[in-house]
């Protein structure tokens, strides 16, 4: 299942950025599942990484590898993609296996081995094929192009229970010149990132300083990927990844930043909801809108508590206008001195709760109609402060238990 | 579904207690489902309830009643419960509601307004539909009785979406004499209690002053009712009561105290777990143990966060021996300087997890033979203290989908 029909968009080249991908067989035949991406000696790279402690093999030698080009005022070149296995939860055996395939990749690309970042999803726990891993990576490197076709397979690389490919890409113009940022993503379970998301990969071929780039990687991310949430489950290996490739205009007086972060900021969100969209079993994308709180903390937290209720989830899966479960969520938010009779809450245009109970003029019928809807709002306004949050996440059906009870079968 | 058979136990009658159920139609025709408890005039009243910031009307009024009767030196003398309507987000009408039941109860017993307690569950905001809880009301006070069947009838009386009624007995010698405790439960959704379950209604015959029964009531609650999860959801209407009728021996020094605080966590962990066995769509009933964490908040939240996960949940429910998604879970609990190499996992007598990774004698054969169990335990050490918690669980299958998405049909 997924919400809405969205076809993989053209994503076009940009200079210096070649994809391969590759079928290595590591959990299914035919299917890609190896993907190498290599960018320009010009480029500038940040990341962003789960923060879940049992993080992944893949996720420490990332983050080491990135911080060991810092250190020599470079970037990283390669990315290596593997999904069918996660390599979490695999000890020292694990760390040794991703350091092994950036030191094969770096041999057959004559770079060093700190200029790969390796990057694992799919089951947590099995050792990583190294032998099915390491034939896929030769054949992914011979097959290196830089067209539309090459980002499309690699956004079907990196998939794994997602039911489609991921991708946009969005162009606007800085200074007389164009700027493009291409992006693939995946991810449908396990989501609900902490920094970052499952795996998001973006490029641009802007030129950006490292530390520019951090900060507007942070940004868009705690904006996009970090108000997602399918199942509430923070994976072990989410990492968010973007490039600066160097090869066009520069970024950096304040309106420059100021359109190009709006941009990022368009693509991140929309793969994020991209992910949301196609999360495991998801026949509703829902959007949580809190405001008025004191901070923008407490707004997601409220956000957050409705959008991983059960009780919610299974009611918009039923199109069951039941709003008194979103009104049970909103009154066990982790909020203090709360005062249910300001809080106010809409179904799309149907206002459901205020002065601490049902609105006068609800009906069942208007709030069915609502329900009945792909696409759903909630608007929850605590009227006691003057931030605000979104928080984007999916309904709880018979497929998404089917897809997990399933999962390793 | 519910896990394991335990048919309704025999609870014996307590002096000076009396119990009444009618069947009002109060949502549905046939069902038990207005029930009243008379206690003696030398009872003595505690009461834990929800934190949930909705909390129902009948809670509020509940609260104010037990305040006023403590101010008067004295305790509440009949609990009124209905079921089929929480009368929860029902603002002023709800609280008029409540009152009105209380002063028409009060009314036909011969006491005042604040000696009636009243507990609704069931669906959120529909108004109470007063007539047939009035009706309901004379007729249980006309059946009320103090026999093991008025006990049984009252734990039918009280359900909801239970599969069935939960009570239990323990009697143990004080000085020479026997002290007995019953109590009766429900609850199966929306459980994730916050200073109470859905509902449980405990009642003993010793005499025993009402600082000390609130004392004993919160101690025991805490390692019982907080202790337990099905979907996370806190209700409007939990609510957890106790009695001391006064008619037996009085608990007073340390040893008195001693022995009956145990009989009371027996009775309480027991009603609790009842609980989660009867879970909604439960095939199986999950202990989920932390020691040698650095507080007992920590050891919750961790027990909490694998309780939670939906992941790990639906690989309960499928018997999968997915391990990673615990892995997963406990990664992402909040704890901080979390040193996962420490951590070791345990599944049944299976050793899962240990260094970082996957335990070196593990097979899979060994871990899907604990899976299979209905009654599976899962041990987490985080090796960095000395505090211990246990929560139980159930499995997130099919059937709880299918229970929640059409339970207002």
């Amino acid at each position: 299942m997924a919400v809405g029909n969205t076809p993989f968009p053209e994503l076009p080249p940009l200079e210096g950025v070649r994809l391969g991908v590759a079928m290595a067989g590591i959990k299914k035949p035919d299917r890609r599942d190896v993907v190498v991406i290599e960018l320009p000696e010009t480029v500038a790279v940040s990341g962003v990484f789960t923060r879940n402690a049992f993080c992944a093999a893949p996720v420490l030698v990332a983050k080491q590898h990135l911080e060991q080009c810092r250190a020599e005022n470079r970037s990283p070149r390669f990315w290596l993609i593997n999904t069918g296995n996660a390599n979490a939860g695999t000890g020292e055996a694990g760390l040794r296996d991703a350091r092994a395939s950036c030191v094969e990749l770096a041999k057959q690309a004559g770079v060093s081995e700190q200029d790969v970042l390796p990057f694992s999803t799919g089951v947590i726990g099995e050792p990583l094929p190294m032998e099915r891993l390491l034939a896929g990576l030769a054949a992914a490197l011979e097959s290196m192009a830089s067209d539309s076709v090459a980002w499309e397979h690699a956004g079907q690389g990196i998939l794994t229970t997602d039911t489609r490919a991921k991708g946009t890409s969005v162009t606007v113009e800085i200074g007389n010149q164009q700027v493009t940022i291409n992006g693939i993503t995946k991810g449908s379970g396990m989501i609900k990132p902490n920094m970052a998301t499952m795996l998001g990969f973006v490029v641009t071929d802007a030129t950006i300083e490292a530390p520019l780039l951090d900060r507007l990687l942070r940004e868009t991310v705690d904006r996009s990927f970090n108000c997602i949430t399918v199942d509430s489950d923070t994976s072990t290996n989410d990492a968010c990844m973007l490039a600066a490739t160097g090869t066009g205009p520069r970024i950096a007086d304040e309106e420059q930043i100021a359109v190009f972060s709006n941009a990022l900021q368009r693509v991140m969100t929309e793969l994020a909801q991209a992910i949301i969209r196609d999360g495991e079993g998801a026949t509703k994308f829902i959007t949580l809108q809190v405001d008025e709180a004191k901070s923008r903390q407490e707004a997601l937290d409220v956000a957050f508590t409705v959008a991983h209720s059960p009780l919610v989830k299974t009611a918009l899966y039923a199109s069951d206008a039941n709003w008194g479960r979103i009104l049970a969520a909103v009154g066990r938010a982790p909020v203090s001195d709360f005062d249910v009779n300001r809080v106010v809450i809409d179904l799309g245009d149907v206002r459901l709760v205020e002065n601490g109970g049902r609105a006068a003029g609800y009906t069942e019928a208007a709030g069915s109609a609502v329900m009945a809807q792909s696409e759903i709002t909630i608007r929850i306004n605590l009227g006691r402060g003057e931030e605000s949050a979104t928080v984007w996440t999916s309904d709880l059906s018979h497929d998404y238990v089917s897809i997990n009870a399933d999962y390793r079968s």
